[in-house]
């Protein structure tokens, strides 16, 4: 019996456990710290109230329920030992043959971590239910506030990050404030709210064609969402945010921060590297060899966003699409030398294309030069999410959510919710 | 304009304001703690996977958004100044003309606080994603754990109380660990989970026919629910419970104990008492004149779990019909009152009968004298409460949900989630 040791179960890690759970002779156990696979791309969905968290959430035992030869584990890596071959959990370890590291990235604040409870940033599905609670909350607090600066304040809602999640969290934030709140408060207009989406680069969505740039900021302002390009955020607190601009210094007084902007690898990946002796990149992923090995050690597999690997020039992005494909990779080259086989040629990414969604029948698709944006780029992105979704179970939910939102403008997960269990959610002080 | 202040957003409050949404005479506020009016009657399916919180929950602003005379607040009342008409909130005050109470019932230890935090209760959605986390986190556990007795503590499940929300608790737990969870372990059977039903009564569902008592109770025993009647507990602790038994005093180890066992009405029941000079029964709850208002006090009204009724030498029971009912007939009081209309008879509450579910295609219902139990009682409870779930939107959701969940014996909503939004749900001290 081979043992494989797959630490992270998200689109990585899935895809290696997927590739080989019809072999008997690969003993697997796959480890993560929470209990249930999530579908990133749509977390901002739960974020923006249109999704509940179970409906972007499978259940990691029962995708693996059939794969006998699949044991899954709740629990945190925290290192490896190279020598006996084992990995380190929080509490306990596991030995390997082979393992294979995909536990992803997590919120970068530049080194600015006192930030992190001003700017909430979107990995988890507590991060998303938080920024749910507090773009609601603000509404709330603006429909009670006299003060028209500080209702202004809570008016204002800011993303720092043009990404492809900041751009789909500015849109949806967009629509939240034009059509699923409308003639619900009777002090303020939720049309009045202030939704800027803040970037250091040029444009937006900077890994896009500069036509989709365009064509995306175009489609942000039609839903009222203002792009502040070129700016660097400098400073966060909790009354707002600091600029610079290319006009100056800027203050923007605001109570909603979102954090878009910057992930960095788990801390696994630098423990890895300090263990086999050599050097992560900024990001603190390890450089991995064409094989995605870690240079001289054929026994251990890195991938995803844990992973730095360039092709043709150009370091591969930190999507899901280069997880699954690395995965699924990993999983044939453990099975060919488990056979003797030759190994498989060098791990090369497909790329399918890039999707953004921005609003209502509307998104940004880039498929090598080709360009689309609107309708169809929007009907793209809904067939490509719902084919990719884990579970098929969540695909009808999600589909019929979906169906619902855009025929009644409404959203069906707007909850504010909180850990404390006897008290609501803490109103901010004034 | 008559200003009425709505004082919670349950079955009863939302009545209020449903009666009299089309009266523009009648300035109408809303106050609730939460921004959702909630299910309750669903909440034991999240608290088991079954669904996810925003398929129970309708946002409050949603539901009144076409009823331009009623403004919703989120805020806590927390007292009322009866010489001037003021409901007073943690942050601010509300002046009124009428004001309802309605703010419902809250967990209750018997004087034990100290249990609440070993034995959660099932009131808020909160409690339910905890009670969720726990039994799921309990099979964890029970996976990584070699010791053997400590294996059977992580896979005991206790239910305190066995009236309807116990029964309906202990049921969905039996599904989950025959059904839902087979072979998704590798070094448990879930089917080994011991689920104890314990209850002081002599017999479970004590306000049912003895008849349906003893239907349950082989349904549940089918599902490998084992009743203990007669017993009281006495202590609650990390490792366990204490209780006194017929046979003695009896310890149980067990690592997860969910609370149904009562409920006391939430304080500013005694905060009216004290202002209008009057005594609450001991659940803390006022004891209303037969039109539901404060004896002496036209003023105020009081409903739902918050008020103390009998009829026919019964006290009314803290169920979603009796709420919903007096709420429609204070709205109907107020509007009468202010067209100077002749007043409404005396409040009688029309028992439309009682559904508890049991599991897959088993339920016992009683209406009247009349008892079902089995698949019809299970298809009346299914078409009851999609029928009364408030927003269509969530009516298909919940029934695709529950046609999954039927056909493939899985539950949708299995998340451990944690509202620490870096770490893991914490692993508890073994």
């Amino acid at each position: 019996m081979h043992r494989l040791v797959i630490v992270g179960g998200g689109f990585g890690g899935i895809n290696v456990a997927r590739e080989l759970k019809n072999n008997p002779d690969i003993d697997i156990t796959l480890v993560d710290k929470r209990n249930f696979h999530l579908f990133q791309p749509l977390l901002y969905q739960v974020a923006t109230g249109s999704l509940s968290p179970g409906e972007i959430a499978a259940p990691l035992r029962s995708v693996f329920r059939r794969s006998r030869n699949v044991r899954v584990l709740l629990g945190e890596a925290v290192d490896v030992d190279i020598q006996a071959r084992k990995v380190i959990l929080s509490d306990g370890e596991l030995p390997y043959d082979t393992a294979v590291f995909a536990s992803g990235s997590q919120n970068f604040y530049f080194g600015h971590d006192d930030w992190r409870k001003y700017a909430t940033g979107l990995k988890t599905i507590e991060d998303a239910t938080e920024i749910r609670g507090k773009i609601l909350m603000a509404f709330e607090e603006a429909e009670r506030e006299l003060d028209p600066d500080r209702r202004r304040a809570w008016l204002t809602f800011l993303v720092v990050g043009a990404g492809p999640t900041g751009v789909e969290l500015a849109g949806a934030l967009g629509e939240i404030a034009n059509d699923t709140l409308r003639n619900e408060f009777r002090s303020i207009n939720p049309k009045d709210a202030r939704i800027l989406l803040l970037d250091g680069s040029p444009r937006m969505l900077p890994s896009y064609d500069a036509s989709l740039s365009a064509a995306a900021e175009k489609q942000l302002i039609s839903l009222g969402v203002r792009a502040r390009n070129n700016v660097r955020v400098v400073g966060v607190d909790e009354h707002g945010v600091e600029l610079d601009a290319p006009t100056g210094h800027e203050r923007i007084e605001s109570r909603t921060v979102i954090w878009a902007a910057g992930v960095m690898a788990t801390p696994i990946g630098r423990k890895i590297a300090e263990r086999v002796g050599i050097q992560t990149d900024r990001g603190g992923r390890i450089l991995v060899a064409p094989d995605l090995t870690v240079p001289g050690h054929p026994e251990l597999i890195v991938i995803g966003d844990l992973a730095a690997m360039s092709q043709d020039g150009h370091p591969l992005p930190g999507v899901a699409p280069v997880a699954m494909q690395q995965g699924r990779y990993a999983g044939r080259l453990i099975r060919k030398r488990l056979r003797n086989q030759n190994a498989p040629p060098p791990f090369r990414y497909f790329d399918k294309g890039s999707l953004a969604v921005i609003g209502r029948a509307s998104a940004v698709a880039q498929f090598g030069s080709l360009t689309v944006h609107g309708l169809v780029a929007w009907l793209l992105w809904l067939f490509i999410h719902l084919m990719y979704i884990v579970q098929f179970h969540n695909r009808v939910l999600i589909f019929i959510q979906w169906g619902f939102e855009y025929l009644t403008y409404n959203r069906g997960a707007r909850l504010i919710t909180s850990p404390d269990e006897m008290e609501p959610p803490p109103r901010p002080a004034p």
